[in-house]
C-alpha cells in the first residue's frame, strides 16, 4: 500500500516548507521511498484526528500511523532498512537533533517569521500571528525587522558545522545521514517560504547546502519555493 | 616502551587542570593505558621544541612523538584499536568537537579565568595574564566577575547534551565515546583550577558529570583539584 503524509502547504498549495516535514521528505528521498504528500493546512487540526496528534509530519503506511518527524525517520530506518539515514552517526544523532531544534531552528524562524505569514492562508494566517506572537512575545513584523541579528547570531551558532563540512563532505562524513537532513530542513523551510538569503555565498555551510539541494536528482531544489515562485511570475 | 605525556601543572604540581590534556588522560583512561604525566608549564616552551609544538599535552610513546590533543585521540585509537574511543560515534565526533570549542569551553574558560591564574607559577601568572588579557580585551578578574552572566549562558548552551543525557546514559549512547571525553574535559577544567560550581545539582547533566568522574574506577575523580585541596587543609 502506498505510503501517505500530511504536509503543512502554504495558501499556494504547492508550497511546502514546514522543516519538519522536510526531514521526512529528505528520509523518504533518501530511500528513494514514493509517498503521496497530502496538503494540510494549520486549521485542519480535524484531519489528524485519527492520529490522536495535531500536527504534521503524519505518516500513514497502510495500516500504520506515525506521528513526530523524529518518531518518522527512526520508523523509515526499521521498516526499510536498505540506505540507512541513521548510520554511521547513529549515537551522535540524538544530540545533534537536539542541537539543531536549540541552537539554530529558532534563528531561522526569527528571520522569515513575518514572511511565513504571508505565505499562509487567510485562516492559517490568524492562526499563525495568534499562536507565535504570544511564544514570541512582539509581532511577528517587529520580530523579521532584528533579521540582521537573527542573521549574524545564526551564522556564528553554524561555526561548528562550518569547520566540519569545510574537512569533510557531508556532516558525517562522505555521505548524508540524518544529521544532515535534520539541519538541511531549517534551510529548505527558509528557502521554500522566503527570499531571505541565511547564508553568505562562498562559504562552506553555503556550499553544504548545495551540496544538500543537488541530492536525490536535485530532489530539495525543485522544491516550489519563493524563489521559484518569483522567476515564473 | 613507556608513554609519557607532558601535561601542564598549575603552582602546585600535582594541580593538572588543561581541558587538552584532561581529553587525552581520559583516552588514556579508557583504553586502560599507563603513561608517565610529565608536568609542564606555561614557561617551558624549550622543553616542547622536541616537538616543534608550543603547547600540551605532546604524547611522547617510544619514538613517535603527536601532539595536538585531537591528534593524539586519533593517534591512540590506530595505534590500539582495543576499546576504541570513536565507536559507535566517530563520523560526528568532529562537529561535536567544534561545537565544544565554539560554543562550551570558552564560557567555562570565563567562569574561572581569574581562578586559573591564581592557581600558577608567578611566572606563569604573568604569562597567562598577558596573553589572556590581550586575547579577551578585558581584565581577568573581570571577566570572572561577570560568572554569573557565563554560566547562564553556559546551562542555556548545554540544552542539547541535557536533552541527550536525560534519554541515555552517555551523549553517544550507553558507553563513553569520545564525545563525552571532549566534553567532560571543559568540566574536568574547571573542577580541578575552581570551587566555582557550573551546573545545578540535580540535572541531568550534573548527574552525567557524576557518571563521567566515576568512570576507569574513579580516575577523574581521584585528580587533585580545588575543592579536594581545601578538604585537605
Amino acid at each position: 500500500m502506498a505510503i501517505k503524509m500530511y504536509d503543512l502547504a502554504a495558501a499556494d498549495e504547492s508550497v511546502r516548507f514546514s522543516p519538519y516535514c522536510w526531514r521526512v521528505k529528505m528520509a523518504l528521498a533518501h530511500k528513494g521511498l514514493q509517498a503521496e504528500q497530502l496538503a494540510w493546512r494549520f486549521s485542519e487540526k480535524d484531519r489528524l484526528a485519527f492520529a490522536e496528534h495535531g500536527q504534521v509530519p503524519v505518516l500513514c503506511d497502510g495500516d500504520t500511523t506515525v506521528v513526530d518527524s523524529w518518531q518518522i525517520m527512526q520508523y523509515l530506518d526499521e521498516r526499510y532498512p536498505d540506505k540507512p539515514i541513521f548510520k554511521p552517526d547513529a549515537a551522535s544523532a540524538q544530540f545533534f537533533k537536539s542541537w539543531v531544534e536549540r541552537s539554530i531552528l529558532f534563528l531561522v524562524f526569527q528571520c522569515i517569521v513575518a514572511d511565513i505569514h504571508d505565505s499562509l492562508t487567510e485562516t492559517d494566517q490568524t492562526y499563525f500571528r495568534e499562536t507565535r506572537e504570544a511564544r514570541l512575545g512582539a509581532t511577528l513584523e517587529d520580530v523579521q525587522a532584528k533579521r540582521e541579528q537573527h542573521r549574524k547570531a545564526l551564522n556564528a551558532a553554524l561555526e561548528p558545522v562550518r569547520t566540519t563540512v569545510a574537512k569533510q563532505t557531508f556532516i558525517a562524513g562522505d555521505q548524508p545521514t540524518a544529521t544532515d537532513y535534520l539541519l538541511f530542513a531549517c534551510f529548505q523551510f527558509a528557502r521554500c517560504a522566503s527570499s531571505f538569503q541565511l547564508l553568505p555565498a562562498e562559504s562552506a555551510v553555503f556550499d553544504w547546502r548545495e551540496r544538500m539541494l543537488d541530492l536525490h536528482d536535485g530532489y530539495a531544489r525543485k522544491a516550489k519555493g519563493f524563489d521559484i515562485s518569483a522567476i515564473s511570475l
